[in-house]
């Protein structure tokens, strides 16, 4: 055995002193569920390590919610809390994180916030679904960043890979379990739970909206695909057109018909160009040989093949939802804003 | 079936127009083997693409290389080219790219063109994964980025995804295929194909060198999974200690006695921290079982699971080795660095 390096087995980190004081970057905060909560337990958690690698310390300094006088279990003084978005968007940040979903009022925060020359971190892939574009227009006019890594694939890095590293690459092909939620009732069923129960658990683990309809619907990961032709041809993802087969309502017998086929049933979605340049996108479920990679994605996790004429197919595979790996996302969104922070 | 944006069933790409005319962006090119000649080659086939999306316009401004007077099969004027490391450093660029690999003279192209307040994109591991921290610290100090995606893992992000994404994030556990050469070797003696037309192979395609030893021995995994500790944890990539066990120099054995176990011999590199802080390393040949997610991971592709805190298991795998998945990095590195050019 060679050892390299040095004579011991193991190593101390020794991380290169930053002589400067940590950079302190002022966050707006608008929303505060579960991703909201998490990302706020997620900084408090690993702030030394993020002074000491980044240089950097993040405070909070607005939190837009519904109802400010809600107890959210988390050390935050009352009087960071605001109902009013205009309020909000007054507040002194240096970046405006946005986990609030939905359009209203998450929109005009996004829209405010980037008019007035602030980066901005969002993980709304409805937002981005339809607005994207122009929302990305708006941002390089202002000349500020606009990041939404968390918007699809939770903690995979599917939408940095596809803005960087594939940017121009001549992508072919993109197909995933983009809905954790669907993945992880199906991945229950496989393993002989009943309906009720793992819908139960879902909600539990923070992987499931009370009302599930639009992931099983397959509306979620029709947003989330459109996302990504959107990054990957430039196409309008609000004009493409995405031919969704929703899942049925009763799920055993689709997961027992695969199973009598000794295969596993995932609920896929993806997007092509043809040799025409034309992009066409789907939702549907496919029952898989069960040697397939995609049939070994479990629980809440999502998978993303990418095909592209100089990297053949790139293949990631992770945490695709709950609030951990969605605020996990939103973190390293942060740092790379913060990074282009003047 | 659901058809939801048009009743088409496709769409042409619609990119939102770039009303200025591109930015040019003056490269000088430190290298021109396989890696440097793909990027040029890969530049100047997608650079509609990349004027389109990314309102870039690559320009190359000089090229060093040891023998300005070989003809490349390449393009470009001859005048472009010099022999002269000094020479090159005084030349017009706003990012130099280093794709020489070694030491010398590729370590005084970096720290000459960062000290001279240049982006930086080298694919150099050798050089990162001693010298790393010192030129990153060099680099902060001039305020400008330098990028090494394609120094690991080939076309698969994982230095992004370690710096951005997981930054700070507790990371566990980093395990991975990281030696695309030695890959495609055991893959093709699983297949059956001799050694010798194996390696015949594997240099005509451009993934081993003409001695591939540095492969066979781990010594080049050994540099990828030091970068990929220095990432992760902040420990300092040539203080820290690698167990290396080298491949036998006949394969043929330990290929058998994998198959006789039913399993997949593969070359494995890992790190890990421990309770108590401390980072070991090892690279060694291990017989997985063939459901294992690294048996799939075949011919010269490099793959790599990220255990973390917060986001579980991430695993990226793609193509690893060759020149045109290098100059896919180098090129997703560019734009980044473009993008912070003032």
């Amino acid at each position: 055995m060679i050892v390299t390096g040095t004579d011991r087995a193991s190593v101390r980190p020794t991380v290169a002193a930053r002589k400067r004081a940590p950079r302190v970057m002022r966050l707006a905060l608008a929303g505060c569920g579960t991703v909201g909560a998490s990302l706020v337990s997620l900084i408090r958690r690993r702030q030394g390590e993020i002074e000491a690698r980044h240089g950097l310390r993040f405070e909070l300094s607005r939190i837009l919610v519904r109802d400010p006088s809600r107890d959210r279990g988390l050390p935050l003084v009352r009087e960071l809390f605001t109902a009013s978005a205009d309020e909000f968007l007054q507040a002194d940040a240096d970046v405006v994180v946005e986990v609030i979903g939905g359009f209203d009022p998450a929109e005009r925060v996004v829209r405010g916030a980037l008019a007035a020359g602030r980066p901005v971190v969002t993980a709304n892939k409805s937002l981005m679904a339809t607005r994207g574009p122009a929302l990305q227009l708006l941002a390089d006019e202002h000349e500020r960043v606009l990041q939404f890594e968390a918007a699809v694939g939770g903690g995979v890095p599917v939408v940095r890979t596809l803005r960087s590293e594939l940017g121009g690459h001549g992508v072919r092909a993109i197909t995933g379990i983009l809905n954790g939620t669907s993945n992880f009732l199906l991945t229950a069923l496989a393993d002989g739970v009943r309906y009720a129960d793992a819908l139960v658990n879902a909600r539990a683990r923070g992987f499931a909206e009370a009302d599930p309809s639009r992931d099983l619907q397959g509306l979620d990961a029709a947003d989330k695909i459109r996302i990504l032709a959107w990054l990957a041809w430039g196409v309008d993802p609000a004009a493409l057109p995405v031919q969704v087969e929703s899942l049925p309502s009763d799920l055993e017998p689709l997961v027992r018909r695969a199973e009598a086929r000794s295969g596993v049933l995932k609920y896929l979605a993806g997007a092509e160009r043809d040799d025409d340049g034309c992009v066409r996108a789907w939702v549907r479920p496919v029952i898989l040989p069960s040697n397939h990679p995609f049939a070994n994605v479990r629980d809440e996790e999502n998978a993303v093949h990418i095909d592209s004429e100089s990297l053949g197919v790139l293949r990631l595979q992770g945490r695709g939802a709950g609030g951990s790996a969605t605020a996990s996302a939103v973190l390293g969104d942060l740092l790379e804003a913060a990074k282009a922070v003047p």
